[in-house]
């Protein structure tokens, strides 16, 4: 991915109370392993608003959207289209050519949501399986961000953060920072 | 890891209503990924009966257990502790030194929960993060797991199952297969 490309990840489906945290996890995991924004349906206002609290106090530049029109802007992504999909290519086969393709473009990264249409099966220019077993959007997201970022997401730096967590070998420490001044 | 060695996880806390499709996602993550057993807090019933379920149908010799000890289980299990934690050690840091020291032993790997408890952090090994930023126990489930395994994991057969999805560039394939009978 060279700095221009941008990661978008969509959660698709969404079912108010029962997929609260699950759809909330979802976007989190695209904040935290590397993806620019995430983009939920409309009806899922509170998993927006927890993504973007976490966002002010954790810092980065992450956005996160509500949206009663993906359908479109799946079918009118002009880049890539990847939807990791437990029916899907396995992602170890697919990730190198994936990647390649996707350095200098921009990636929208689609997840299920149990009522994922045939439609995005046929729009999307890949449908990816982290195993073929069934598991968990995130699980399968988590992977397949930190495949498609080869772990670099993982020391990335977050700025304007109002608290940071300093790493310990035991116990908890977060500091309150200035940068958010 | 060598064959003989054996991936447990725990899920430390449960919410009933709250957190069950989080645990349930766990414990299929725990399976998919891997892993050779999950341990659910007493209350999580229904997350192993789903994890049993799937075991049933996609194969595997995978273990779900609900036990209301897991607090001594840990405190005296004998062999390697790590607990996922976004205040612990960088993942990347300390994948390659955990992967080495689990190659001849057990590894019992444990998730929260919001209520982990110091003790945790005291008996754990290694206190590992995937990120510092807050995300998801699944997402940091997933990725540890594949980097213990360096992603040989994602190549598991899966026998007695009494079904298996045949991977597909566009839509969806599942078959009944005979390995049950």
């Amino acid at each position: 991915m060279n700095d221009e490309s941008s990661v978008t990840v969509i959660r698709y489906g969404h079912r108010p109370g029962r997929d609260d945290r699950m759809t909330t996890h979802v976007g989190l995991t695209a904040r935290a392993l590397g993806a620019d924004r995430v983009f939920f349906p409309s009806n899922a206002t509170q998993a927006q608003e927890t993504v973007e609290d976490i966002t002010t106090r954790f810092g980065g530049v992450f956005q996160a959207r509500c949206s009663d029109e993906l359908d479109a802007y799946i079918r009118d992504f002009d880049d890539m289209v990847v939807h990791l999909t437990m029916y899907g290519e396995p992602i170890q086969a697919e990730i190198a050519a994936i990647r390649a393709d996707a350095a200098d473009t921009d990636l929208l990264v689609i997840v299920g949501g149990k009522k994922v249409p045939f439609s995005v099966y046929e729009q999307a220019d890949w449908n990816v399986a982290v195993t073929n077993q069934p598991h968990s959007e995130v699980a399968s997201l988590a992977v397949f961000l930190d495949r498609l970022f080869e772990g670099t997401e993982l020391s990335r730096s977050w700025p304007n953060a109002e608290r940071k967590v300093i790493p310990q070998s035991t116990g908890k420490r977060v500091i309150d920072t200035d940068d958010s001044v």
